[in-house]
């Protein structure tokens, strides 16, 4: 069996080695979901960078901007931080620049895998799908917090354990954890995904219908990879 | 209410605000669960120590010696690393130097707390009483191993917690999840604890009864803490 093991922050990742896997790199809130759902509804290429700055300056040669600061679209940019602009028909065939400091970090710090997919609930079985295609050893890199674990990313993990549990024994103390939290969740995320630090940060940001999009399983059949600094999607290839 | 949050390993400590906490270091397998066990013995006193020669150096000035290097008893200490050793009668009003290294980096990464104290299955009922006579904020110090998360004492951090939930809010994604893992293994925590990766390390060297003496809840009422590189009993004092 091939072997699935778990990065509960970018903090721990040195803790991993990380040639000839794949990296799953998952920001469930909201990164890695805005870009599945904008590689679903056509659009073409995301630059994920860290600053306000980087974002703005690939606005200037066209791109879309995107992200948002404590809760709030940064002034200036096109849209903010909801997987729900990223469905806009007007963004089919363009480029986003996104600003995000966890999902970047953790791409950035997945350097050296074999290859780096983008994770969320939102294309869960396509992700799976493609790992088995490849016959592949995986890591999933969890963004996390600030470089704290948070409960989201984590149960993703879980998840795509699960998804892989026919191909993929998982290793480790760090993936025992994640499954462990998956299964005893499975019933109800949106349960304990509420009751996450993520959550309470967000409350009140009118971001729930957000929130319930982030954790739907499955819903959309594209596999982002990040390569020389771009998001594409794998079934445009 | 007051609050209890979980670092899971030393590595993310410096995530953590330590000041006018209460800092319990947890080792499951198995350092803190033998201190627990001396210190419930009549051990005067443990010294823990990184180092075979550190260690060495005390055994010279009269000190018990104590502990292993690939799960064996190191040449020329007294005993390993097993509680049951700590049991014995001719060890009374003795002091007990251990070499440690993941219990030790973590004593040493919780110094700026306002108590370090030795936690375990073993004493969960005894901290937890202490905790709440002292009305204090918590932080439960996973030791880990080798810097990453493990199972068993991110299984204590959740037990702790669900004995504390009278007086405490859990705070962080990271106190959620040991709840959580917990909560779902609660009935049969050997059983995951055999699924961990430190169990699978340990097999073949017949420690399954030094295990399950580990796993067992408050079977000892003592109160174990660390002040100026000795660990000695709250309850003699």
């Amino acid at each position: 069996m091939n072997q699935v093991e778990v990065c509960l922050t970018p903090e721990l990742i040195h803790q991993h080695d990380l040639s000839g896997k794949i990296a799953v790199v998952v920001d469930i809130f909201r990164a890695t979901s805005c870009m599945v759902t904008g590689m679903a509804h056509g659009v073409q290429s995301i630059h994920p960078v860290a600053t306000v700055e980087e974002c703005l300056q690939l606005g200037a040669k066209g791109m879309v901007t995107a992200g948002e600061r404590g809760g709030i679209k940064v002034e200036g940019f096109t849209i903010g931080n909801s997987p729900y602009e990223y469905m806009r028909e007007e963004f089919q065939k363009q480029s986003i620049a996104v600003t995000t400091t966890n999902g970047t970090r953790t791409i950035l710090a997945s350097e050296g895998a074999k290859e780096i997919i983008i994770g969320a609930f939102l294309n869960l079985s396509a992700v799976a799908r493609h790992i088995q295609q490849k016959n592949s050893d995986v890591l999933i890199h969890c963004a996390g917090w600030k470089g704290t674990v948070n409960i989201e990313d984590t149960l993703y993990a879980g998840a795509l354990i699960a998804e892989l549990s026919g191909t993929h024994a998982h290793t480790g103390d760090a993936a025992l954890l994640a499954h462990e939290l998956f299964r005893a969740n499975q019933t109800d995320l949106m349960k304990i995904a509420n009751n996450s630090a993520h959550a309470a940060r967000l409350a009140g940001f009118g971001v729930a219908k957000d929130l319930e999009l982030c954790m739907q399983q499955s819903k959309f059949d594209v596999v982002p990879i990040y390569e020389n600094g771009e998001i594409t999607s794998l079934t445009q290839k």
